[in-house]
């Protein structure tokens, strides 16, 4: 095996260490033992953490909430990973897929002594112990996942799936970074596991650092075998390979093996792999990579529960399903439960693990890297720290004209997408934008004037004009869970992007939002985790553009879900055209701890707004179009025409104009949002206008039609606290849609201008006395649209071709 | 290779036909021919169909509104399968997992005959015809994909990932059927259907039907490579063998390749392939099958739009991605785009495949099986022709035993158990439950006195405490997406079940629950469409009971979700006790053509009422708990306790109870919710409550304290227009959880008795002066009850040991 000469602190290219030896053995084992005594008695006690004395029913709590089944193996893993970075300086960072095995994780970081630097009171003592054990899953202590409150961790895991798309996320750009993954083999059944493995075809061996994707099998999940346990082993050796991997199995642990004959075998095979590793890695440093490499994985089979109780009230527990939370639940109230808790501690020889003051001896933590090469204090886990803003250009050069009002089209997203462009020029190494193949559908294609997207699986000779290459900033892969998992451990591990997505289909990831939001929400709390960039939401092919591929296609619903979670995290921004989206995203870009969620249009749509009112408009985030409206200086106005989004805010202002020609008399206001969180209550959110605020932009008695982009029971959710909300009518998507034409897909839901017109007409108190046939004739013009359409296949020539015409 | 003998109805056993004559690949070849002539017609004509003239501008739509790139290899495909089933006798249904094919499934139905049986008026004329190119994809006509519109489909596609887990569901308990599938290499990128593969391991041999996965590599997505075409043959080959398959390759059609030579390997390697499941079959009819069988799976590769276009505008269209959609989008604008498209229909020779009246000639439907056995026709797609109504047992004797309120505990899970045992012995293959691992969890546990979990991985001999076996009722796979699809399949082709789930991971399949709503808002409109079972949830391990489990357990957002969908197909429900649930779902398993989704919890609660009193509340779906208020009869309350869910109950009567000894003279009523569509507006939703009836309830201005199982907020969405809306004060999850207490959840997120007293207090006009006192010691208490938590980690014994006691 050639391997090339590097800087020393390459991890990829040092010589193969010698044999592993005897002391080494020792030191594993010592490690392993002190983390399953320091696991146990997280999960078990409150008192007596050096088990001084025998156990006593006191000194267990009285609720045991925490997960041991993975635990060992997890520990056993950190052990054997210390090793590696000792010895070859590597650069790594762990992510435990079986997250809920917290204790595993934060009895590592006590070990390694990040632990007691983070939280200064969790010492290197007995009382220190004490606290530790205490601490977990108790109440106003910390959670029983690798949660936030985790030095080390990006990743909880207490919903399985994306450990491996964090993982990669990591990876990219981090070129020097081994990125540790334990997949648990319950997690591997979930659909956005299984198809992580395939992330391999888009990373870097160059650029990108190193996933080593740790397959656990420990055989059970709550109650059941895990599939992948009970294949056979060729099998599964196949199934890696398949997804392009070489396969390494270490094995060991079952029918009361030895522990250290197993650590003997998964050394020499952990330095199998990363001398594998290296190769690779030396050979894309010096360009004799020929294609894909087939990276190692570990397959590691060791029993669920592994050292701990072995039968329990007659059932079998280690190697077991029994042995997925609590082994022995019973400690409190039965002795024998608790005496097998004491054997089962002092199977670990704590005597051995820490001196009398409680400190870890020597060997205990012998395998300790220094400083920030331990897994638990890589500032790459709290990314805030390495994290650069991005060198951002000056949106204002990227605005597209706008004489008058209405007077030019755009794409939005087209000229977002120049924008990006130069974003992704001036920042090469850390920005990127993840989208499952719909970067070009969604219009954003100038920014493939500068970059690629990336792609490490055969070429063909056709690809010339795929825009592929080994190296670039877009990632694309048909996945939402993939592009919304990489982009998260992107995010968390300091860098910044966006996840360009059709509307309808970001759904596929409401859970995975949902946990990041949960994570924010967490690490915004704690005061060593360091801001880390905002999650970018591009939704673009939006619900009232999708009018050619069907109902399948059209749900605003992800802003309901969006709402739902702590205002200090979520933001909802809904430009009305091509340059306040520029403003909006260069906020977005800006901001750090958020998710802000961004919905644009993509095909031509009028502009409204030169830059310097778009920019006003969106600082702002609402506020009025007077140059749409009709009202009169000093006098209130006689109804309030609202919207929000692009279609929303073009059929309003068409029915503006139609009022405006047809009852000049009529004193309208237009009101557009921007930024949905300024409907909230001031006490709601940051963003919250003041009930003044909102009077003096909506009045407080006056008829207000609402032309929304999503749902209409948002709008009503966030306002049914303020004054005239009985006046408040909101028009939006109410599920009707399929496949027809742009303007059909606002008639069905009855936010066509026609229709805003009608609700003028029938809300604004007198008007429908006077103006009965004009309200007739809106409704023939809807009924002859309609027809229209039905007899064409295409939206008749006044609307297709109306155009705004100022007053 | 030896078979069995079996019925001539069998698709399995059958001697493997001769070889494919010559006027077999002529009538493959005029099938597939006229299928892509009547798909290119679909979606570009609107007159001229048989391009009896050449073909003018306004012959093609002026919207252009498609699919190409898929859709030759589906009807390439169907033209096989056809010839199967004709020779083979085969019952055998089409899933499109490209369902943007929708051309393809269409034609072919239309071929097959029974599009003109559905849809008289699109017969088989030239007229016909025109009427079946116009209607594709055009206003007032159907949509792109294969919709419910579409006969023989249950599987509309345009979301991908799901066909495999349609499939399979599909195949539970037919055991005669074949499922032909068609995997998308773009859907193949996905996380749900990269999982679909190991459902190999969830099949019965001999009781199930057979899946065939046919893996379509047309190499290209929207604007991208698949990475699955891009990967060496060899692995991914691998890949299946990883997956428990034996693959099979076709491959043909490339540079100009005759397609009549594809013709020929691709029913050559059918026969083996069919042969093959034959073998499989027989051997698990007679017993000989040894362990799981490497079910065959078929990879077919064949060019992107094949057989359309080669170059348009000086770009390749063909084998590529610009083929996707419309390769010629100009047909209207450029004489050359419009040349090319009259070439590229001629090309089919219409005049070899059609009569002079427009009909098919003989050649062209020579493959056609007949009746039932076309796959348009196959009444398993329209399965609520073959539904059969559960036999229910009588729910009431299982009551759990109520002698009065509160005065007995049962988890209300486990009280469900029981019953569902018994519907399972009763309906031993028709039923099915779903869950990811959580059977137990949620405590079903009593289904395994007569059923077990369906596996045909590796077993070891500790599985006799599992229940596992090749055949049970119970479906455990850790993808709530393969329980979803799985479910889905199986309800759509008439049969029932439930998805039995945590409620924070249901939104894992929040984007399947929005398609399966869609597919059911469509299909409920189409007359021959039947009734087909409602799709159950059952969600528990609740938001308010995964204290032990931490926040990325703790989300009841899913019921957000479900309200914005159609009110005649979503149905949410939150019993408060065990009889409540079991009227409840004993509603459910009766419904059709809806989505139920029942919140519940698995510990031990309250019983709060008989089964007569359980059974009257249930029907009403909201009423007084007149044994717990205070209220004088004729007499308006002070205030309305009202609550939903059964964690909200209890803190609400608890709260109840401390009024009642605390200020006598306070006029309390309690109001439960158990649909809570009955709270929206009559005109909304058809369980919603008149004005009238709300209002008799509610009081029109008394202040109403609202507990409530979920976010706040959709309370107030659901009643804003109600009367009194002003005075009502909502309690729910706020996102605000841990690791803790069951009382520090409920504490944390402001819905405790205390707290509901204190807004009691605050809200109730002229309380606060005269009960400061008390306020102050609520207030007190809720620090106690906090900090004792924080000292002993549990609940403090007058919460833990709470009980109800009668006024």
């Amino acid at each position: 095996m050639t391997v090339a000469n590097s800087s020393p602190r390459s991890p990829w290219c040092g010589p193969r260490p010698t044999e592993v030896l005897p002391e080494t053995l020792d030191q594993l084992d010592a490690w392993f033992r002190a983390a399953n005594y320091l696991s146990v008695g997280q999960i078990y006690l409150l008192d007596n953490p050096l088990l001084r004395v025998p156990l006593r029913r006191e000194h267990t709590k009285p609720r045991l909430l925490g997960h041991w089944g993975t635990t060992p193996g997890l520990n056993f893993i950190w052990a054997h990973l210390n090793r590696i970075i000792l010895e070859r300086d590597t650069e790594t960072i762990f992510i435990a897929g079986p997250g809920h095995g917290g204790p595993a994780v934060v009895a590592s970081a006590y070990l390694d002594g990040t632990y007691s630097e983070t939280y200064g009171d969790i010492d290197k003592t007995e009382d220190g112990i004490r606290k530790l054990f205490r601490q977990f899953s108790f109440p106003g202590g910390i959670p029983s996942h690798a949660a936030p409150e985790t030095p080390g961790s990006i990743h909880e895991g207490g919903e399985l799936g994306y450990s491996l798309s964090h993982a990669y996320g990591a990876a990219f750009d981090n070129p020097n970074l081994l990125v540790a993954t334990v997949v648990g083999d319950g997690e591997a059944e979930t659909g956005p596991l299984a198809t992580a493995w395939h992330s391999n075809k888009f990373i870097d061996p160059e650029r990108d650092g190193v996933v080593l994707p740790i397959l656990h099998l420990n055989g059970y999940k709550i109650a059941n075998p895990t599939v992948l346990a009970r294949i056979p082993e060729e099998e599964l050796c196949d199934l890696m390979r398949g997804h392009g991997h070489t396969p390494y199995v270490v094995s060991g642990g079952f029918d009361s093996e030895d522990p250290r004959a197993v650590h003997e075998r998964m050394a020499a095979t952990l330095d199998d792999i990363v001398d594998h590793i290296a190769q690779i890695k030396a050979a894309a440093a010096n360009g004799t990579l020929k294609g894909r490499p087939a990276w190692p994985m570990l397959i590691l089979r060791t029993p669920k529960g592994w050292t701990g109780p072995q039968i329990v009230d007659g059932n079998p527990v280690e190697d077991n399903w029994r042995s997925h939370q609590v082994p022995l639940a019973d400690v409190r109230d039965t002795e024998e439960h608790l005496q097998q808790l004491n054997d089962w501690m002092a199977s670990y020889r704590p005597e051995e693990i820490f001196d009398a003051s409680g400190a870890p001896l020597a060997i205990t933590t012998a395998l300790a890297p220094r400083g920030d090469h331990r897994m638990s204090a890589n500032p790459v886990t709290n990314g805030g720290l390495i994290r650069r803003p991005l060198r951002l250009p000056d949106f204002r050069d990227y605005a597209v004209d706008v004489p008058s009002p209405g007077e030019t089209t755009s794409s939005a997203t087209g000229a977002l997408g120049e924008w990006l462009r130069d974003v992704i020029r001036d920042n090469p190494d850390n920005f990127r934008i993840f989208g499952a193949d719909v970067t070009a559908s969604n219009r954003l294609s100038a920014v493939f004037d500068v970059t690629n997207k990336q792609w490490d699986a055969d070429y063909l000779p056709i690809d010339a004009d795929n825009h592929l290459a080994r190296a670039g900033r877009v990632m694309e892969m048909l996945s939402e869970h993939q592009c919304q998992g990489w982009l998260e451990g992107y995010l968390l591990t300091g860098r910044h992007g966006i996840f360009n997505s059709y509307e309808a289909f970001i759904h596929i990831v409401d859970s995975m939002f949902n946990q990041h939001a949960k994570w924010l929400e967490g690490a915004n709390s704690i005061p060593w985790r360091r801001p880390v960039s905002s999650l970018n939401y591009l939704l673009s092919s939006h619900v009232w553009r999708q009018d050619h591929n069907g109902a399948s296609h059209q749900d605003p619903g992800f802003l309901d879900l969006v709402m739902n979670k702590k205002p200090d995290v979520v933001r909802v921004y809904l430009p009305c055209d091509a340059n306040t989206l520029l403003s909006t995203y260069d906020h977005c870009l800006r901001s750090v701890d958020k998710i802000n969620v961004v919905v644009a249009g993509k095909h031509p749509e009028n502009n409204w707004l030169s830059m310097p009112e778009a920019i006003e408009h969106c600082v702002r985030g609402i506020g009025l179009f007077d140059w749409a409206g009709t009202e009169v200086v000093g006098e209130e106005p006689d109804v309030v025409l609202a919207c929000a989004g692009d279609v929303p805010t073009l059929e309003t202002l068409a029915a503006t104009q139609i009022l405006r020609e047809r009852i000049p008399e009529l004193r309208v206001r237009v009101v557009n949002v921007i930024d949905l969180m300024r409907l909230h209550s001031e006490s709601e959110h940051p963003h919250g206008l003041s009930d003044a605020e909102y009077d003096a932009l909506f009045t407080i008695d006056k008829p207000v039609i609402f032309a929304h982009h999503g749902y209409p029971w948002l709008i009503h959710r966030l306002t049914y606290k303020r004054h005239g909300h009985a006046n408040l009518h909101v028009r939006g998507y109410k599920d009707e849609g399929t496949t027809t034409t742009p303007f059909d897909m606002v008639m069905l839901n009855d936010l066509d201008r026609y229709h805003l017109v009608i609700d003028v007409l029938e809300r604004v108190p007198g008007l429908m006395s006077r103006h009965a046939a004009f309200w007739q004739e809106m409704h023939d013009t809807r009924l002859r649209a309609r027809q229209y359409t039905r007899e064409h296949g295409d939206d008749m020539p006044e609307v297709a071709e109306w155009s705004w015409k100022s007053a």
